[in-house]
């Protein structure tokens, strides 16, 4: 950086973000700001926006400007507190002050040579919350033989289980010649699109997708060992077997250690996805989530959901890492380096899919420290609670069915799949809310995830009139959908 | 977030951490911190924190003090002007606001739906890029069935690519029944280690690597023709071929117009990675660095290394979009949504492996208006002119050889291998500059590449005059290697 000229731009412009951004805090908080947008054709922001880059720089006053001229508007505000959709992606100053550190000592930490200390943030960081969430020792750096790694998404983690089982079940053969199409995933139909994607990823074409327990969402142990026994009689390789804490649809949780057991017994990798409900467990009330973990060879969560860190922000661990790193690493010469060689130290490239890395761990660090595991679990309670006072309020409700509640989720319809649709319908149009919709057992049903930092009693009951205003005959009144034309805040 | 107790101390930290990370940049600009401190021993940085994470939370200042106390001080500076290892990653304030700004927004732009202007956004900055690099119009979203998508990485990229060939290879076969090791990945032995990674990450196993032409670090074509023919004899599908602009070992390029059009013969995927030397096309004097690209079916550049743009940022073309679409979409129900089912809109969750993203374009956005093209383009020949500076000084050097030199790399051993060893061994101790050791021909080089965003003249004659003194007989006199504590600084 040409330092003279660059830096007193640079230190305005900063100040001027970090107004700018807690103005539209205040106005998500304040709920003066709508969610989404509904109306917004695609192609607004495309068309707002110069065909041609600039030939000469801009001053960054001007661009900061634009942000909130052109993109703001059209983004949907994932922090409002009545952004109810998917999973929530958390945030917290501590997050937002770590990025910009993070980025402004631009460092890549690939191997532990490249960034002794950003490697060993990592190792400390992920061991901290190993033990915050009362996992098995066997998952600590310290343990020797496991560890934690920052990845970018459950998905990656995922596809890393993935690939590290293939290596396993292949006794490395895998890395050599390819899957061939025998070894095999197991999964039930509720797990998150990611798992699916993963097998077709790493080469094994569709998963097995194991039966539920009759009246729930979650994997049937004995149906898995048929699956299993009926692959292995046809010549087929069971590689992995990913289990759910906290399904997408409707927060189900597999029975882990059934599962586990079976894993042991059949020498075959269990990878847990607890993305969403995870972080729970740093709750000891909620620590049951992941009764039976021990027997499991690697397990995620995405603190980027419910540990007020912004994405991306996945956390894996395993207690195998051998078959992490024989699996994925390579070694060209400009790689080789002494600390590596000796096997002394942590390469973070070979515990991933990408080569390059930012420095992950600081943001979780700061998260960490800021708010303390108290901190952590007041937001993870208050959120529960809104939750519950939710559901209550929907159970308590003529016309209204409470599908499941657990944790942050709330599932439910109307008396008819129709009227569900209808309300649906109704509620996508309507700014100052977001749910999903989605099926459960085949029927429509209505999902509202309480988890936006800046969620309040008083939105629950708002969002609450909302939804009711839309199911009442002849759809809802416009006086409460009003809210500020964002162009305004700040 | 409880923005009542938050938002002060917020503030104040964020103005704490900008003047920090000004002083730590002068602090690098005028040398007065090492590139890297070679005698930390694995562990220090382990030992200096606590076992267990903090019950309390702990104000952000402190947070800061203890990340300049414990962790800048064991990273290794890739922002130097004398960090000269592997290839740069660039930075610049623009930057790191944006860094800041997309943090503070807290999006999730997995689909179009849930981040409209997030999406369109990169649909705008990727067509951008590809018109100042001079990419076919094919790569544009413009053109209906190509378009650029922003990858955390180049090794992201080519596993997307190697997905997307499988996928057109095998009609949507692999999809459903996996890879069964028939498909093969051709490259040389010169490309990136991602490469090879992505090769079994797909579960093609090993890939094919196709000989160099004679005396140079090229693709022969004529080879990848018999390794083609050679596959197809025995079984084999050949799906995709990966070739190099500005490898790794020595920036060379391998020859596209020749490779494109056997590709295009024999209906094989053609994935370019110009993950380091893409960039420089920026200026039309480079341009010919991309001279039969047209062919291409994917082309991949690193911007966060070559275009002052911050880790992660690559992006990559395709001129086949629906390959990687129908490859990698996975549709659960929560996922459904109007504008998607259209198809009138863009969800990058399935142009790339995770499901969930951050919103990305901002920070090329950002990039590419606070400089400008010209901008841009000045950077990049102000590298290359101090690459031939250094060039020229190795060149003249009695007892050194130049082995390479391209672009911003500069490729060089000493008479004889032993002493090119020594020399090696010699610098790897000294904490005011840091180059890559590596081989070319299976004889050991030095490698310098210049690219750190506050690299001057006075930089390279520094750096020559230590390679000298390291390479003097008896070694270097201490006086020179003398550097401040970083703890002083700010």
């Amino acid at each position: 950086m040409s330092l003279g000229n660059e830096v007193e731009p640079f230190r305005a412009a900063v100040h001027e973000a970090v107004d700018r951004l807690v103005g539209h805090w205040r106005a998500l908080a304040d709920e003066r700001l709508p969610v989404t947008r509904p109306g917004r054709a695609p192609g607004a922001t495309v068309a707002a926006l110069p065909a041609l880059p600039p030939e000469q720089g801009e001053p960054l006053d001007r661009i900061l400007q634009d942000t909130w001229d052109t993109v703001v508007p059209g983004l949907v505000h994932w922090q409002h507190p009545a952004f109810l959709a998917y999973y929530p992606t958390g945030n917290s100053p501590a997050s937002v002050l770590a990025e910009l550190v993070t980025a402004g000592l631009g460092v890549q930490g690939m191997m532990w040579t490249t960034g002794p200390a950003a490697t060993e943030l990592e190792q400390v960081v992920t061991d901290w919350l190993a033990q915050a969430l009362g996992l098995p020792g066997h998952f600590l750096h310290t343990s020797g033989n496991g560890g934690g790694v920052i990845q970018d998404s459950a998905s990656s983690a995922v596809l890393v289980a993935v690939v590290a089982a293939l290596h396993r079940a292949s006794r490395g053969r895998w890395r050599d010649l390819g899957t061939e199409g025998r070894y095999r995933l197991y999964r039930t139909d509720q797990a998150n699109s990611c798992v699916a994607k993963a097998a077709r990823v790493a080469g094994l074409g569709e998963s097995t997708v194991v039966p539920t327990l009759p009246g729930t969402a979650r994997m049937d142990p004995r149906a898995l060992r048929e699956r299993l026994a009926a692959d292995r009689a046809a010549g087929g390789v069971p590689a992995i077997v990913v289990a759910t804490v906290g399904t997408t649809g409707t927060c189900a949780v597999d029975p882990l250690a059934d599962i586990g057991r079976i894993c042991r017994e059949e020498g075959v990798w269990l990878h847990v996805d607890a993305a969403y409900a995870g972080p729970a467990a740093l709750c000891p009330e909620f620590r049951w989530l992941n009764d039976g973990v021990g027997a499991a060879d690697s397990y995620a969560v995405n603190a980027h959901k419910w540990m007020r860190t912004g994405t991306p922000c996945n956390v894996m661990w395993t207690s195998d890492r051998r078959s992490l790193t024989e699996a994925m690493s390579v070694s060209p010469p400009y790689l080789r380096n002494e600390a590596s060689d000796t096997g002394a130290v942590v390469d973070y490239r070979d515990w991933q899919i990408p080569l390059g890395r930012p420095m992950r761990a600081l943001k979780l660090w700061y998260v960490m420290r800021a708010h303390g595991l108290q901190g952590l679990r007041e937001a993870i309670r208050h959120d529960v609670r809104m939750a519950a006072l939710l559901a209550e309020l929907v159970a308590a409700e003529a016309g209204f069915h409470l599908v499941t509640h657990r944790l942050g989720l709330v599932v439910f319809r109307l008396d008819t799949d129709p009227r569900t649709r209808e309300v649906a319908r109704s509620l996508a149009g309507d700014p100052a809310l977001l749910l999903s919709s989605s099926t459960v057992d085949g029927r429509p049903v209505l999902r509202a995830a309480l988890g936006s930092p800046l969620l309040t009693e008083a939105t629950v009951h708002r969002v609450w009139r909302t939804i009711r205003r839309h199911a009442a005959p002849g759809g809802p009144t416009a006086s409460e959908v009003e809210v500020d034309d964002d162009r305004r805040v700040v």
